[in-house]
């Protein structure tokens, strides 16, 4: 069984497990106040090309995403995400948990414009109803898109208009800056960003995010908040390591491209062989539409995620590609496929 | 300057108050202790047909649904309701400041179905999302329709098979209750339901809902969550005597009755006039669409509430009518709404 | 049965259902936005000697502590009580509920000073433990105990050196002021607190505390947070009318005064028999340390609040005057007490 | 520069590392559903010596105090704790950000009694005040004492006598367990504890901690609520793993009695030299008194935690072991403190 339904089903980057192994016998200073933290952070502050970032590194997303969240907005303010966005559907409630409405928009593609977020800000005019105050968005979405920087650029100058704070879910950053003809650079991103994270779980981290708070009101205090949401780990460094191996010598772009690569010849593949798909991904994530029947047969010797049931026949998949994705196993899969479409 | 534009508009129906000034110089036990409380309570249990029903009187609708909701969820667990719901849109979060999330569901009518219910639990099918517990419906909605005994029935049978908890926000119950074609009696409430509050606010007390604890697992402890969101008044016996007046002699029968008779020489006036509505409601708020022209000449003399823009130049906007309308103030604008379609 | 056993047991002072009836013909503009209300509000930024105060209406003094406390603070910040004070033993952890720690502080006499604080501030260094923030004092106190104007400057002093914001708990602050050796007035509260409230409900309202909000940034935004908390009434000129009554021809100050001097009989009653006390209070709530035989037979008569068990057969019980309390009734107890103590 | 000063200074014990990276080419399924964390599972609960124990994996202990608590508490119940326990000094307030009171107990050593806990069931008598529900205990405790078999048995049949839950924090149950003369068995845990946590940080892990449901009540949907924290990680395979590692061979023990044969020495070197301890710990956390001008020299060449100020020239410091710690380090140590008292 071969696993193309996530790309969190390997462990690290064969790299980020030397640096930890050499590592391992050295005494460090908990609670991520280590060197090593601390260089990491220098080495992203570099990449972002901006020095006063604060950076904390979290270790999963949804737990990146609700302290953040719910350390930025007051009670009766809500954050407009896109209906498919992480925080909307797959975190369990967990900014509600922290008291704070999302509000949810229909999008086509997963992103939002600043005309689909006009329409809330005039519904939500006084104080019997909550008081819209962020903008989430994630990069590459949930559905494999990806912004463009002309996108982020209008976005930011019109939340920046309305006051709404702007963050950016990079769970799978990587991937989504690893797209060329986005034109968004890692540098763009503190220029045109109120906060973002850097996603580590699925590029090529064994865990971990690393939380970059641009706005300068938002930096206070942000460890009491960590501590209060157990968002501190007492290892610190391990976090810490990780980043700093993933931003050397540009191994955080190269799994993006990568894992992009190996997803683009399953989507030539597909397209070859007379498939549409569901949404038009360049990233790692690809959604093809394929038969019931030969997703059944496929299922024997490949995991994918059933993602949206098309018609009574047909079922769009997830295939995910990792930064432990080789070639050879694309190629093994493409060759196996003719025996399930029989 | 008369004012259409709510309910709530004027103090008390006289008989509440004559009640407040005969009880004025007594001394009651604190908290809604009283005698004149459990005598209220008796009334209502009586209205209801049932013995067994926990009671509890909270000044204000909002302070029910956040207390009721966030008492009867898990923390994970979420509410099911009409976009149009007052707890998705006119409490300020309330609902989500208690940690839980409100799915809301796009309808015609501000009328829940097991049609619009099923691909919501169909979609949360494991921890990575929120656990669909609780359905809540208004009744009259917020656009002023009524859901008929039938609909009642189905809804609790449909809940029930699938063990959501069905809670009927009753701000104007009054006045659905009052509509005769819809067949729902007060003494089906407590058999389909498992909670649903009695609104005083807007039915002829100062303030004030009657929250009724059907099922037996939501009762305990109850008043610790109360206490816990400020909701037990010192002066409880207040509260709890204007529900006692209510339930005499059928003065809250008779207030939704009379509401509903006077909207409906408004909506009769209106049709007449050749106006459409942007609802259709037999209840105590009508939303005729009007001319802006006619609508700004008419707001110098009448307060009505604008509802929803319908294209550049007209407008749905509500009328509503309470327990101190009377015939006359109805006929009086009719006869100076002809000096606004000049 | 006569109660002594609080100072809520009668409706509300004379006057103030004098002028609810007076009003209660008329239509007001609903959510406390109407005329009478801005002019309660007028009356009591005059006795503050402060036209640049927020002023808001809310029902309860559990509400309204859980809705300021919880808007002041940002989420890892917490507040110091006296052990005693209100929000951390009578009020269901409502201020925990809104996921605020209560730092408590045991005192002698239900007070707090800068000496008693500065130890917590010394035990809370950094983001592994919570931030204080804030400091809230009761007047009087729980336990009848007043604050000097002396005991209010050093306070203030301390607390704005610290940055922690000072709140005061006024639910008797009626009696509170009344006690003219402390020297504090009225119109010092603006001057040296942050934030405070004038309660109604024990000082002659039927209901409603006027929450007072002095320091600039606290203002924005209040009502958003009130209202999801359920603090915002439909009919909301009501608890306004009720403080423009309390406020005219300073009713407030005579009800504290008159509640103080009917518990001054009492106590001397109580001392000239050769009863002890367990708090030294000079205001409307003392606590007389009785035989449990005594409080046995007079319980039949007089409803009084055990208070504290002080050995095994002597109990602290509370008698709480109220504005109707009459000097007749305080006769009459002290001629009935001759029969209790045989 | 040699770290006393906790024993979370080191990535973890050499098998866990050889165990991760033996496994570091495979494929796993996430979330935590596969088939090493279910053997991890499996190997625990035959330590329990019960098969019907649940057991989730999380990142940390404060995440898995918060997560645990507030999953087992209504929201107006309260865990009591000792004064100094983690909870209560050391989370920032993440147990009322859930919104729960901890309510804080004075003891001599840490450990809480049924004579501890009774007075305050008999202060919190109704609603009025927040229902006591759940005990929370570690042992280790914060100042390195332990409990023995037969206070566990005790506070075990008290708590359920009184409808408590009984919460164990084991961040250093490791530890607590290798003392012998306590009789504490792992397999009494599961037999006299609700729910308790197996500390993974603290006693050789990279991170992560084991918790183990026990009571039937507290089992149900327990993952919606971890995700809803964010405490479920998308590897987690790489959190059972350590656990599978640390429960073969009794690697879990050994490190605990490794760790206190290390503290032990330190301890009888100290008492030889004449110095008392704040605290008598037979664990790996001892706390010496010793001379500030001692403690100044000595820190140039060892971190150690000041823990609390004797008097005006004495510290009590602490120092930890762990399980890297070896005798050379200690013995050298000893030798070097001879410099530092000069």
């Amino acid at each position: 069984m071969y696993r193309f339904n996530n790309d969190y089903s390997e462990c690290a980057h064969p790299r980020i497990l030397k640096a930890l192994l050499a590592t391992s016998e050295e005494q460090y200073t908990g609670y991520g106040a280590d060197e090593i933290t601390e260089q990491a952070k220098k080495r992203i502050r570099e990449k972002c090309r901006n020095d006063n970032v604060d950076i904390h590194f979290i270790s999963g997303g949804t737990l990146t995403n609700l302290t953040f969240i719910s350390h930025a907005l007051k009670p009766y303010e809500a954050v407009i995400a896109a209906s498919t966005g992480h925080i909307n559907v797959h975190e369990t409630g967990a900014i509600e948990a922290t008291g704070h409405k999302v509000i949810d928009v229909e999008t086509n593609d997963g992103k939002l414009t600043p005309e689909l977020i006009q329409p809330i800000l005039d519904e939500h005019v006084d104080e019997h109803s909550v008081l819209p105050a962020m903008v989430y968005i994630s990069n590459t979405t949930e559905v494999g898109t990806v912004y463009t920087l002309e996108e982020i650029k209008r976005l930011s100058e019109y939340c920046h208009a309305k006051e709404l704070l702007l963050y950016l879910d990079g769970a799978r950053l990587s991937m989504g800056l690893a797209v060329e003809e986005s034109n968004l650079q890692f540098s763009h991103l503190a220029e045109y960003l109120d906060a973002f994270y850097i996603g580590g779980t699925k590029c090529g981290a064994m865990f971990g995010e690393a939380l970059i708070l641009v706005k300068e009101d938002l930096k206070k205090n942000f460890r009491y908040h960590m501590k209060q949401h157990g968002a501190i780990m007492a290892k610190g460094w391990i976090t810490g390591l990780q980043f700093y191996e993933l931003f050397q010598d540009d191994l955080y772009d190269k799994i993006g491209k990568h894992c992009n690569e190996m997803a683009c010849i399953l989507k030539t593949f597909f397209t070859e062989q007379g498939y549409t798909f569901s949404t038009h991904s360049k990233t790692n994530q690809i959604f093809p539409i394929l038969p019931n029947e030969v997703i059944k047969r496929m299922s024997r010797d490949y995991m994918v995620a059933e993602w949206k049931k098309i018609d009574e026949t047909h079922t769009a998949v997830r295939f995910c590609t990792s930064f432990a994705t080789t070639q050879q196993e694309i190629e093994r899969f493409c060759n196996d496929f003719q025996n399930y479409v029989k």
